[in-house]
């Protein structure tokens, strides 16, 4: 359970830590324990009612495969399914409103887990119709491990209009494994608090630190540093994504460079008026250096040091 | 083009090599370049139908982002998929009626592309409703760079019903891009074999070699050892797969493992006749350490030593 | 601690899991937690001696780095090292003359060990004069982590004349953490075998399951099916390694593939006797067409097709 | 070639472009092709010394394997280590004084590449007796490939007296081959520059762009971009560095950390007076909650918000 002044963020329930779950809990080959899981939702769901949580978040550590060659993969996405629309029926049955979440992790503890990244879970959620009753909580180091970058996952799911809440960690890219730190990388903070801002926000959900300090980061201080810093960094990321959003400076480097498909054969492509005929007739005495003369550079140096300004002259202002 | 036996295996168009797409075909910025794509399809596609290819297939090698700061992922996405599905509706138009096929990969030459891995695919054709026109092409290497087994990507294409081809080299899991081996290891063939066969074979494409000689394997004769090997190890993986299949042992596997959701409440859960409150009642009373006992070995050890046993004895018979 | 037959295999002692040890034994920041880390190798040497054990081995799992940031390298590892030579000096004060053995392996549970990789381990043993002293523990997922093969480790060691020990477990590449799963991979088993069977044996040392069933192989009878499957793994493998060594068939591809440096300039070179400007005179009026014209296919197709067919054959044996 | 002011950084000569050096050039299996690399390099080290080049660098693209089935490293790696030996001899018979680097990279283009990393390299150079003839130069993306950060090379490198140049270019870690991007990351420059500083900056070497800009950043601008970003990026981590330095900021954290060592049992055993028995006395009556209690956090999350703190308060000063 997450508070968020007066609010309570979200809840949970593992269906991942008792042995009973060793194989899974929504899909364990083993419908008593499937029966016991579902319960312990049903009685957590009538918490997170009680207590009035804004979200509730499924982790699916154990729902996954330790091989493929012991696992029926197709029966247990149907089970899971299932299991979440009885989810979502109970909770309509009770009047809980809060927002279902899901929350992607390609592996560990399981060798594979079905919900491994943004867009792998995205696809469940429309292979079985869930895509209005859920939406997702993510996390950077999950996406590293499944080979993403944080504001990657951040960006397809805003944009499949999904983001639900997001975890304030930091990973490793060179540790196979969900390390939980405390955040401290500018600018993978500014990054995701861009998509942040892009999305509006989010309507439900809210940063949420999964993180723990380092294993030899043992005395009482090192609770206040890590949280203390970890703010820092997501509230500087915020000002700096802030400042470009004001600026427009991102959104101006997509303006001019889609903008052959604002006007002419792109707006009429993207208004569904031509066919592939129309595309031939179109370009068909176009000469091949002109074609090649419309290709404009994404100038990726100077966008990226432009970052890196927009970092030190926001954040600079501080310590002058 | 690949030729098989009479048939036609898969056409295909290059919009990655020319420098007119260095920033995608279907998903360039540049309406011109998007045009020429296009008409490049278009005659790709008469040209299929005249050869009448089984299948008709895309890699998207440009079709991503080399960094999210330039790129508006959304609309290239839509413009990708309603370039699709110009594409469906002018092969209707000329009555070619191959198979259309996605081949996924997530990265190189592009940092990121957006057919990552078969389930992402997936997400793409469910979003825009394509999912009926296109199927998929997988090639091991590709999953590796994913994260995924090669039998992952091909079982999970299974099992939502869109195995389209195969190409039948191999990767390292060691190395960090695409070295189209051919192949020859007698896991990978089995298990992607036992795949093929539970699919019912590929009623459209085939097996295909994307593969290549190293590059210190120069002499004539090795481009013929490549070819002989590699078809050697996908028969023998298919003999092997083909006897634990007729002796139904993985299927046994799995029906013993999944039995408890074949009658009782698990085969009443299986047909939507319970929900959370049933569950409930079903289990309130039954002690924590029954349930427990109700979970079973999943046998790993035991299994993967019969595998190793399978591909003894199957093909060592040959030389007997 | 190990035993084999009448033999016991290898002593270790952990300073590792104590919360003392959080920073490291013998590179701790913390000099009275050194001494009780010397404190305990010197009991544990003493056990070691009265025991009889063939080897000792070091396993570094905190001696290494959480972060560079707060962390002096070199004095660590000028410290380690030097602890190291008062294990090897108390041993000889005892009469321990079992062998020292180091067991590489590059991060987990600390983000960076500072025994990496079998060559890194060298460096350092040679770095400080310790290579006489000891040798080395290997384990084939501790490769994978730092991105080898097993059979990588194995031959450079065995190349280096110090190979000590051999950990027959099995990892997974496509896993970040070392999962210490029973061998069944035939290929890592003949491989690792037959550099085995090259080093003579190991003369101390043996192979050892540093291994554990799966977490859902939770009955009694997996822990003999792992123990089973993994011993018949590497019996499998041996048998196959010593029918290639038997055949000289590896023997046989080195000695053609090298063989220009039997004779001529390449022994004239090998036996130390050129220069550059020899080296020059006897090129400089060969034309390039005959340069490149030397050069010979590694025949790597034909050469794995036909490490599967010494699989498939001499394994296929048990079965008619 | 790369010049610098007025004086010649580095030269070089490719043994891996040219097909003659397809299996190596100073590991070819071989004789002929390693004559043609023995001359070679004798003429490129004769144009090193006309030219007054500060150092001269191998990068051992093709001196590796492609697979260890068909290689006999051991040979291999005592013909580079003599081919080496013949360029030093060569380089003192002409009085070419310029510093032989290595520059380690562990794959691609070939699977393994025998100068793995910067410690597998040390190793090389201590194994054959170069280590005084030779020093590295190092490159980040190389770093990643071999699952280290870049500070993490050149820190080992460092203090093994053996840093010698250094490559400013940058890499993804999520990306498996070298992209050799312009740097722009500010805390990959700030923590290679402190370390450059600390080694009192580079008596020989230097930076060195070996960076291309992106593939869709193919207008002309873009290289004075990439240059000038790339140079910044250097040139601020240097004044964050040298600030940090000048604080004594991270000597300090050191300092504290490891001061248990600067006198007492721990100076003692610095200056080699104390054995394990000794240690045993000196800890043998200190209560277990005391060793803990001599063990102190590490402050990691602190110290990590305190570079953040440099990065935006000397380099916000720009804008001020």
């Amino acid at each position: 359970m997450q508070e968020t002044g007066k609010k309570l963020l979200w809840n949970t329930s593992s269906l991942f830590t008792n042995k009973r779950f060793v194989a899974g809990g929504a899909t364990t080959p083993f419908a008593d324990v499937f029966a016991y899981a579902g319960a312990q939702i049903k009685h957590s769901l009538e918490i997170a009612k009680r207590l009035g949580s804004e979200s509730y978040v499924f982790w699916g550590g154990r729902e996954g495969y330790e091989s493929l060659l012991n696992t029926d993969t197709k029966r247990e996405l149907d089970h899971i399914a299932a299991f979440f629309q009885l989810a979502v029926d109970y909770a309509k049955e009770i009047g809980y409103t809060g927002q279902f979440l899901l929350e992607p992790k390609p592996k560990e503890p399981t060798s594979h887990q079905y919900d491994t990244d943004a867009q792998t879970t995205i696809a469940f959620l429309k292979t079985y119709g869930l895509e209005n009753d859920f939406k997702l909580n993510l996390e950077g180091n999950h996406a590293f491990l499944a080979g993403h970058t944080y504001e990657h996952e951040v960006r397809f799911t805003r944009e499949a209009g999904l983001l639900g809440s997001l975890d304030a960690n930091m990973g490793d890219k060179l540790i196979g494994w969900d390390i939980d730190e405390f955040p401290n990388d500018i600018y993978e903070a500014t990054l995701v608090m861009y998509e942040f801002l892009k999305n509006g926000g989010l309507p439900t959900g809210g940063l949420n630190f999964d993180a723990k300090v380092r294993r030899q980061s043992f005395e009482a201080e090192d609770l206040f540093y890590g949280h203390m810093a970890g703010m820092d960094v997501y509230a500087a990321g915020l000002r700096v994504a802030a400042k470009i959003l004001e600026d427009g400076y991102f959104e101006d480097v997509l303006k001019d460079r889609y903008s052959s498909f604002d006007s002419g054969i792109g707006a009429d492509f993207e208004a569904g008026k031509v066919t592939f005929a129309d595309l031939e007739n179109y370009i068909i005495d176009t000469p091949d250096a002109d074609v090649i003369a419309a290709t404009k550079s994404g100038h990726l140096e100077a966008i990226k040091a432009t970052l890196n300004n927009y970092i030190y002259s926001v954040l600079g202002a501080r310590f002058n």
